[in-house]
């Protein structure tokens, strides 16, 4: 754990350079706006450790598979999000010594990502081993309000001495994947041009054939008078820039602007490139920074409006959650449904920036919150364009009929991964993308969601399911054998409570959606009867016969579920009982070790049990917990947020506390040791589950809103927008009672403690705490 | 299953050319000779597909590991054999035109493995493009009287008209490793010499910087006549050959002989490997190729005295087990406690040439009986060595004081392979190790090997054991949790019957072993006591505990062990209601399916129940095999022979046959489709183990040979030879009887059916079966 970033509300600050730090920070600072998205390189250049990143949302490349072991079914590639052009670059040489921070003595350094406006500053003062003295103030955005636009000013002033200044603005298309599987680079270059002093870069990736522009425009001021030099075109392949020249005086201060707009052919013609790059260079040198920021913040501000949660009294937790929010908003906007969240956003490439359950099991209820419907909508409608594929790679495993096997990550509905206990096991990653069709019918009531695309994806879903399971002969119940849960430190493992719970309830889900569809879209029914020749009798009696028939492991005495069979063999210590030198085990044991414990890396019974909360009674949620909560490592990012609101629930104040804080600041203070590789993006909507669903207890019931908050200690008061139906509520729990703001104009009903408010448009209801109990 | 290989008892041969079988034929033609050896690569050049492959005993390159996703505890690297300098290159150009069987039209071709004499030739007619119509006899060998070197006589004849002709004889060191994972060349060039119209070309390999010089000399004979022509030196990087011209008459002989010696820095200090290598040159070309090959010939006549074995009635047979013999001889002499057995000998790359437990399952028993204690003796001492590294092996995985857990793959004591579930769970190889040391005292009562050798490593592998095992307070018993068993179409289970057995076997045999060391070796005891911190009391009686606690998976009913928990729960289908599509599974199956069959591909439960068979009664024996034999896919060639052994043992000739027949001849008959990689040496023991220990029903029980032939229908007699404590037996097992001959002058007793008879040295017995039954 590292606490070197400044506590407060609005800002992440860091006020020491500390190469040790850099490339943390780089993950933390990142900035994106949906379309593309870097990580917090300097624009000067940097001969210190750093991990340059440029993305860009749905250009990938399918990098063959590296593995040992060929196993059949295996992918033959991975597909992942490429590091892009960088664009970035305002390099300057100062007295014929290029300023590079690894090389000079930093006397003032901080560096700031306002989130309230959606900017990134930094600013330093160096002396160079040439004795100048520097003072630089640099500040950059991705703008949200015009997606195809980066905008950089970059302030220099030199303190102690009059200076000749070469400037380079280049565009580097020269870049590789530092987790290329055999050190290829995956752009080749189409087109660069240098005209009217505007630099334009066209590369296609290999394979796939995807094109990107990025086009740049540099502007000069001094002392805020506008400069024309001479600029000199600098271009080798793959890179293009200009050079410039500025003698400067002593403590005056020279202002690059640099306007870059980056269009890929995923919105383009690959003819028109060009010139929608140019038409972007162009509406932004029109407007200039200051304008451009001005939209940005306004932005922003549009976006905070409806997603902000405000936490009064601890400025940590405050800070947590708005990071937390700042960097989904950066990452996804929904308005594409071609694109989905990959684990670290645009702020690295682990996990080859590919789409994981992820997305349905803790992106999903975020944005279906706080967002248009139509952003969850397309989420769904990301995996019903992949269905094909999906009953394809179910056929590479040897599944018929129709069977669904979505895959573990993927970019373009094609498995990428290539370990068998996780390509082949980890399936429940299917029923987490039948559970967000429901979850977003239950949030949305939108019904013919299920017509339309739903009940296509829950029938190959749940044919999968009716395959997997077989008959045991010898418990004369069905079993579901080979798999690994979602605490993948365990794998292959036989009946593992979750998945067999989770695809049982698939079956009855299915079983249910297609009497619903067949009730009211009978049409529709007819034509999706035909298209998956589906047998309704037989089919739905095998369901049934399944349902009735699963066997599940449990231990009667200790009265809990059992995560799987012969889980109670193993060797029972608890996470208490670790010494600390131990921790984390994915770092200091050997697999070996990992898998032969009882430790468990993220929820997963008690995932089910979430999940499902209102099948099974408060005493049973209760005693899993008491024993799994104790034997959980929290090795992945999404445990730490299922446990806050299971604690939450459970009244279990320091527990939900200190899980919010582990999971809103798992980043911010580098918990797992990892945050260099980029941020958790994808669990920081479990933060926000924390929040609004353990904090706020908030759960939609039967077409309604319910809340049964609980507001730790500390906290004065909290509050967090809802979006449901039409209406946009303003929550705000504090210590006497519950404040819900009606801000739109629709009426809406909830329930408090068991209680149903009407609370009419644009009105607001006071529900205090004794009045309520 | 190919059927190409003409039946013959003595020789292996192909009497037609066809390019689909090249590859297979190259590993099955192979020749070796314990020090160095060879796939069967053609001497002129071949532009067809073709597996170039020149191997030297003990020469290995630790190649950096591939994986897709690192796991703590992986090696680093994969020691591999290296292939090597190939040095049978004759490269004839006649008229202008490269000779090359796969730019020629051949009207005669036959490849003849002569292994009776130890050599292979090779004779074809074919016709150039160019007209040319050119016969060609070629033989070569590798000495196993003079193991350093090589030699080849080639002779060419031009049928229809006289001919210009150039050859190039090359030692080509430019070579890579098919297998190399990241397509890396591990050799570097140290000299090249071309002196005395003699050629010498030493490299060394990268990391390793082992060191081989390989040297020739060419002469020419035409029409019997020794030719004394002009060489022109050829050289480049890594490559080193004379280049010479003759005219030759229409019907006129040119021989080319080669001489070569292969010489390495694991038997030469590095000074002394050029004069090595000329030594060796000068002693070919001084006795000349007729008087090597006669050398040859008595040399396999002398081995072929120790272990043929005689099958009459039944050439298919008889073909099978001489060449496995013949290639189980080729590789592995003994005479070197450095060197071990590689899955495929010097027939191909696959499995690295490293050492696997199959030396100590399959290859022990075969060199125990077949050749001099020494030899043995000497396949324990190499695991000895690795001792240390055994330790540390397990210490990484997390165990301590001592514990050892040799390697699944290795090459230098170091653990090779990296899939966690055969790295860290398929322990059973390390009880391998164990009870090979046991079968090697029972059989030669070498009981000084105990305390000199044994005991250190029987005590790191018992320690390994008892750290392994966990006490399930559910089960209050002791259990083994994620193991894989020799059946690796299961991974991950729980309780594997084999892997538990052997392990509390080895508990049991361990503390057998401290006994008998500390009553007949006090002062070695104390030794190693001091030397390994042994705390006696506490182990032995912790070992004591967990035996007569072990938990082992059983069912009642069927009266079967179970192989692993659970393992009924799986749908129970036989082999025989497999569709022909889909074998070999593990080509037409994806790994899932596999995984979650019942199908076992080896021996399993009943590699138990045949290494310990005198534990189990005739019943169980037969419950379990009439339970799993149904079941097992045997893809997998070191599983038919335990099938056969133990069908023989109940009286089920038709299986015992079948199996025997499907190990003897797999390469042969190319049964599991991948001979081209190379033959399966390992288990071309067992094929020994299946005539000897299956028909012939022997067994080593307090001190004494013991038999109980078993002769199938087919046969009319069968025969083989048996080194036991000094003496040498020619057992015979015929329709009436048994017949066995002590060719020693050493008095032995041996038991037949339970009845003990005495003979005498140089004497012989026959037993009749009335007699006997």
């Amino acid at each position: 754990m590292k606490n070197y970033i400044q506590i407060d509300e609005w800002n992440i600050i860091e006020n020491n350079f500390n190469p040790h730090h850099h490339k943390i920070s780089e993950s933390i600072f990142s900035l994106g706006n949906g379309r593309f998205g870097q990580r917090a390189n300097f624009e000067e250049a940097y001969s210190g450790e750093s991990l340059l990143g440029n993305y860009v949302a749905g250009i990938y490349y399918p990098d063959k598979t590296r593995v040992g072991w060929w196993k059949n079914g295996y992918p033959e590639y991975f597909a992942k999000v490429l590091n892009a052009t960088n664009w970035i670059g305002v390099h300057v040489n100062i007295n014929g010594e290029e300023l590079d921070l690894a090389n000079a003595e930093i006397t003032e350094f901080s560096r700031v990502l306002h989130m309230k406006e959606g900017f990134l500053e930094r600013s330093f003062i160096a002396k160079l081993k040439n004795g100048v003295q520097v003072k630089v103030k640099a500040q950059r955005f991705l703008s949200i309000a015009d997606d195809e636009i980066g905008a950089i000013r970059y302030a220099i002033t030199c303190l102690n001495q009059d200076a000749n200044l070469i400037i380079h603005t280049p565009l580097d298309g020269d870049i590789a994947n530092q987790d290329a599987n055999y050190d290829e680079k995956f752009w080749v270059e189409i087109a660069k041009e240098y005209a009217d002093d505007e630099l334009y870069l066209t590369l296609e990736t290999k394979k796939t054939a995807f094109q990107v522009c990025t086009a740049s425009k540099v502007q000069f001021a001094k002392e805020g008078v506008l400069q024309h030099p001479q600029l000199a075109p600098i271009q080798r392949e793959k890179y293009i820039s200009s050079e410039v020249q500025f003698s400067l005086n002593k403590e005056e201060e020279l202002v690059v602007y640099k306007y870059v707009a980056v269009v890929s052919s995923m919105n383009h013609p690959i003819l028109e490139l060009t010139s929608s790059a140019k038409n972007a260079i162009q509406r932004s040198c029109e407007k200039g920074f200051e304008k451009l920021l001005i939209e940005q913040e306004m932005a922003w501000a549009a976006k905070w409006k409806e997603n902000d949660i405000v936490i009064e009294g601890d400025a940590a937790a405050q800070q947590g959650i708005r990071f937390n929010i700042f960097q989904l908003n950066q990452t996804y906007t929904g308005e594409d449904e071609r694109l989905n969240i990959g684990p670290k956003g645009f702020t690295g490439e682990k996990y080859g920036g590919s789409t994981y359950w992820d997305t349905e099991a803790y992106c999903l209820p975020f944005y279906l919150a706080t967002a248009d419907e139509k952003v969850a909508k397309n989420l769904l409608i990301y995996r019903y364009k992949h269905l094909e594929k999906a009953i394809e790679n179910a056929q590479k495993l040897g599944f018929k009929n129709g069977a669904a096997l979505y895959p573990m990550v993927t970019m373009n509905g094609e498995e990428c991964h290539n370990e068998w206990e996780i390509t082949f096991e980890e399936i429940h990653r299917n029923g987490a993308i039948a559970f967000a069709i429901y979850n977003y019918i239950r949030y949305t009531d939108d019904t013919q969601y299920l017509a339309d695309y739903g009940l296509e994806v829950l029938l190959g879903i749940t044919r999968f399911w009716a395959q997997r399971v077989n008959w045991s002969e010898d418990k004369k119940q069905y079993v579901m054998l080979g798999v690994t849960g979602p605490n993948e430190y365990e794998n292959n493992i036989n009946n593992n409570f979750y998945t067999s719970y989770l695809a049982t309830w698939c079956l009855e889900y299915t079983s249910e959606a297609i009497d619903f569809v067949k009730q009211n879209y009978s049409e529709r029914f007819e034509q999706i009867t035909a298209k998956t020749n589906f047998n309704a009798a037989e089919e739905l009696a095998k369901w049934a016969h399944i349902r009735e028939n699963m066997y599940f492991p449990k231990d009667e005495k200790l009265g809990i579920y059992l995560q799987q069979d012969g889980y109670l063999d193993k060797e029972q210590i608890l996470v208490s009982q670790l010494a600390a030198e131990d921790r984390p085990l994915n770092q200091k044991w050997s697999w070996d070790r990992i898998l032969r414990s009882c430790f468990i890396k993220q929820a997963d019974v008690l995932q089910g049990l979430y999940l499902f909360e209102d099948r099974f009674d408060i005493d049973t949620l209760r005693r899993n917990f008491d024993f799994y909560e104790p034997r959980t490592v929290h090795e992945s990012s999404l445990s730490p947020c299922v446990h806050a609101i299971i604690a939450a629930k459970l009244g279990d104040e320091k527990r939900a506390y200190d899980f919010y804080l582990r999971t809103s600041r798992l980043d911010l203070d580098d918990y797992n040791n990892d945050t260099e590789d980029g941020c958790h993006t994808t669990s920081m909507a479990g933060t926000w589950m924390a929040v609004v669903e353990g904090f706020g207890g908030m759960r939609v019931r039967d077409g309604l809103l319910n809340f049964h908050p609980f507001i730790p200690e500390k906290w004065k008061a909290f509050s967090f927008k809802i979006k449901f139906r039409g209406s946009l509520l303003n929550v705000k729990v504090h210590r006497q009672g519950i404040h819900i703001q009606n801000l739109s104009s629709r009426k809406v009903n909830v329930k408090v403690f068991d209680v149903v408010y009407e609370i009419e448009g644009q009105t607001q209801k006071e529900i205090l705490l004794e009045k309520a109990a």
